[in-house]
């Protein structure tokens, strides 16, 4: 397989994440998420939203949107409930992750590594939307180990790949204690690798 | 069961018009788009995003995101894929729905009907992001029936929400004519019910 993958992403992290955890090997090719004109040509014949990860399976099909490919690679492993209700529970966090989750928190941290200085009012919208998505985990996770079914699932691994890199865009993680247990839970699971190794 | 409901909401009109096509059964309760103060009283132990649809379900517990509870509700039936690989093509055309068009093309509506003029740097990223979005969906139905399949399936419900209203917010179907021959195929579907019937 080749995955069409950028180091800074967590988009892309989440799926380097799984497939560390799964044992799957796979060659990568770094595209560029801060010059985005080659995309079309990179990606035009694969993903219709030109966005990373992409993945090239082994037929030479393809399959985007990072929380669609953990979803299929997970589907009969541990890291995906067997239950079809769980299973809905699991989905309902990968799209919380994407959109109450993501473009807050990840943009932020995106807008700092770019060093774009966004005008006031885009950067307090920024800031509202991450700390009610902080808030919201911080609400469920008070009581729970993890995210779905009290065990390790792809919702943490789609969940975890910007909330604990959520201080490079500005949001502290002090004020969410029970945030800050599940990160480290999750870092304690087999296999796990970091962001850059 | 119970849905927590909005008429106006291309997301809601996803899980009404699933369950008029799969004859299920359900309560709705009306809930404000506009005035949103009561989200954290109404939906609070609910849906940690405070968003709707939300839904409960007969054993009194919750699932949210309406992309979600379109796969929880099509497992098994012929909207959603039996095969591996196209069931991750409906996610991630269930993905890019949530995170490349109704950022856009649902929030350009919203501020029409809601009387909102928002600055002219926002409206034109807005315009940017769901041109994008119905040009990638003009490619990829160019040359298809359905999104995922060649047959018709809950990518196709979670899609047509908020494109069919989509010239309420502005942007115009007609230089998108693969597009405007799915949406009629969509509503040629059996028991096809509208958003506001």
């Amino acid at each position: 397989m080749l995955l069409y993958d950028n180091t800074l992403s967590g988009n892309c992290y989440k799926v380097r994440l799984l497939f560390a955890q799964l044992g799957l090997d796979y060659d990568r090719r770094e595209v560029d998420v801060f010059d985005r004109s080659d995309r079309p040509e990179v990606l035009g014949e694969l993903n219709p939203a030109l966005r990373v990860p992409t993945l090239v399976l082994d037929d030479g099909s393809a399959l985007a949107e990072s929380n669609a490919i953990l979803f299929y690679f997970s589907e009969g492993t541990a890291l995906l409930p067997e239950d079809r209700l769980e299973r809905a529970r699991v989905l309902q966090w990968l799209f919380f992750e994407q959109y109450s989750h993501e473009p807050y928190i990840a943009v932020a941290r995106f807008w700092a590594h770019a060093g774009i200085t966004a005008p006031a009012a885009e950067r307090q919208a920024k800031l509202r939307g991450g700390t009610a998505a902080l808030k919201a985990m911080e609400g469920h996770l008070a009581q729970r180990v993890f995210l779905v079914g009290q065990r390790y699932t792809i919702a943490d691994i789609a969940l975890y790949a910007y909330t604990h890199v959520a201080p490079e865009g500005g949001f502290e993680l002090v004020p969410y204690p029970a945030v800050g247990a599940w990160l480290e839970r999750v870092r304690q699971q087999p296999s796990h690798v970091t962001m850059t190794g």
